[in-house]
This record gives structure tokens, sequence and C-alpha cells, in this order.
């Protein structure tokens, strides 16, 4: 009874279970060989988190008509974030001993599995994505993550965010790392629900 | 005239020269911001090398009829393995400061930078195939590579190899770790040529 404001609706709690329902399936168990790698790939994957990319996917596919094949691709766009946190920690980047109360990535398997299972875990979301659509989505959903996260997306904004902690930053280059480096997901999630519901990205 | 037993027959060196131009026209200039992400990707992915991986796609596909759609795939995994080979070097990993006599890539770009460079020549790989082939060639592509690299494949024999250096290890192990770090990316490689010439994976 009553609620909180930090309470979610139930449809956003029913939105996370599904999506670590399908995190889960397509991730190699603990068990799998080699079990290091996996076990590293979970330990970050399944952190504590409100899954705000992958629900924005699943929003945008029920606004454009249905979310039913959604879940692959919210799921990839939660592998390449889960990969990018493990990456920002790293002792070259923000070296971070602690994210979000738990160890890092690195403190807690070691760095070189860290960085395998960093790698791991974007592979695994375009292995997602080729296997789970027919052939013209799973096309459209590659060329976008690709691009979220190339030149002009999640990378760049990572390295601009590096240049930038060595100088004085302006307020347009702020702007851009910002761009980058957080709106490149959250824009592609959004833009994922949508070709899963049968959009084409030019309709969007 | 002459010619030693080390020279290269006319058809490989006019193969690696196309590799070269292709690879060279996926990827963004050193004037693209961010010019030092690009600097360091195209450092280690332009170092001298026989592009033996892509000659392998190039030639898999004549024998399969043509080679005529066959670069872009090519390219992409010169793109994986350029991107390996920065991740094997890194002090976490090899530890490695020379590579073929040159600086390795976080000695002469910063171990952040080569980080971001690894990654992206990684993601651009996936990029190059969605942007150049039709969709059922891409998604044939796609969920080729992903499983050569991932937990069946070039991340997996890294992480066994990792382990191992740790561990005596049994034959049966390392015959594993080879036929998953070195085999894997062979063997997608020959594929990846058969299927832009127009064979399904399950014919080839």
């Amino acid at each position: 009874m009553g609620g909180t404001p930090m309470k979610l609706p139930p449809f956003i709690s029913e939105h996370m279970a599904a999506i670590d329902r399908e995190l889960d399936r397509i991730t190699p168990s603990e068990a799998t060989r080699p079990t290091a790698l996996h076990r590293a790939m979970r330990y970050t994957l399944f952190a504590p988190s409100k899954r705000v990319r992958a629900v924005l996917t699943l929003m945008s596919a029920e606004v454009c008509g249905t979310a039913g094949r959604a879940l692959p691709a919210a799921a990839a766009l939660e592998l390449v974030h889960a990969s990018s946190l493990i990456l920002d920690d790293l002792p070259a980047l923000d070296n971070a001993d602690l994210r979000r109360g738990r160890p890092s990535n690195h403190v807690a398997h070691g760095e070189a599995m860290a960085l395998m299972a960093a790698f791991n875990l974007f592979n695994l979301a375009f292995l997602t994505i080729a296997r789970n659509y027919e052939p013209h989505v799973a096309q459209s959903l590659t060329a976008l993550l690709s691009s979220s996260v190339g030149s002009e997306g999640l990378i760049a904004g990572e390295v601009e965010d590096l240049l930038a902690t060595e100088a004085s930053v302006s307020f347009d280059a702020l702007e851009l790392i910002h761009r980058w480096k957080t709106g490149a997901l959250f824009a592609a999630a959004a833009t994922a629900g949508a070709i899963t519901a049968g959009g084409r990205p030019d309709q969007i």
C-alpha cells in the first residue's frame, strides 16, 4: 500500500524482470567453459541495475506497435552498456575500485579477465542480434548499434572525455562528450525498439 | 627476375594491396575527430602485415566463384585481428613493449587510447559488414564473425591461454587454446569468403 516516489510502476518492474530473463538466456552460464570468463561477464551484467536502456527499447517498441520482438535488441543494449562499465573502471581509465559499492570488475576478477569479459559482452551483443532477428532487421540493428558505439558514438565520447581531463574544456566540447558518451546509446535504444516493431530507420 | 623463396606470387601482392585500400576506405582518416583515436587505430591496422586472414577470405571467395564482393568481409577480419594484437600486448596480458620491432600500441599511444582503438577496430568490423552487404549476407557474416570471436572462439582462447600460464597445461588443453585463439579467425576468414560468393554456411 502507499508507495514512495521511488517505487517503480509495475510495467517497469515487469520489463526489468523480462530483460533479466533474456540476458540470462543469451549469456553462457557460469558453468560453461571458460568458466572464469563467464563468471566475470555475469558479475557486471547482473549487478543491480534499472536496465534503463533496455526498458527504453521495450517502451519504444510498444509505442510503435508491439514489444513482442524487442527483447533480444533490448538485451544487446544492456550487453554493450555492461561492457562500457567494465572499461570505464579500468586503471588506465577511471581507475575505480568500486562501482555502486561493489568491487569493480577488474578488482574482483583481475584486469586481464575484466578486459576479456568486456570484449565478450560487446561481441555477444552482435551475436544476439544476428541470431534472433530476420535478416533485414538484424542488419538495421547491427548498423544502428555499431554506429552508436563507434567513431561518432560511445567510444568517441570516451576519447573526448579522456582528452578533456588533460585540458580545459569548452562548453561545446562538453556538450559533444555527453551527446556521444551517454546520448548515443540512449538514442540507439529507442530506435532499436522501433526497428523491432517494424519501422525502418528512416521512418523513425 | 630471379626471386627468392620468400617472394610472394603476384596475385597475393595484388590481394594485399586491395585489402589495404579497402581498410583505408572504411577507417576514418587521422584528420577525423577524435583524431587521437583514429591515429591509434591506424597505427596498428597499417603496420606491415601480410594480411593472411584477409587474403584467405579473397582466395576462398575466388574458389567459390567470385571475389568481387569479398573485400569488406576480408577487411572486417583484419580489423578484428588488429584489435586482438593491441589487446594481446597490453600490460595486463602479454605486457609487450614491442611488436615486430615497433613500439606496441599502448607504448606509442597510451594504454587508455590503445583500449579505445582496440574496441573501435572491433566495432568497425561489424559496422563494415552491416553497411556493405545485402541483409542475408550481412546477417550470416555477423553471426560467423561474432561466433568466431566469442565464448567458443578467439576470446575463449585468450582466456584459456591466460589460465594456462598459471598452471601446467595438458596437451588437450593446449590444442584447444590454439584451435580457439588462432584457428577460429582463420576458419571464419575462409567461410566468410564463401558466404560473400553466394554460399550458405551450411553448404560450406
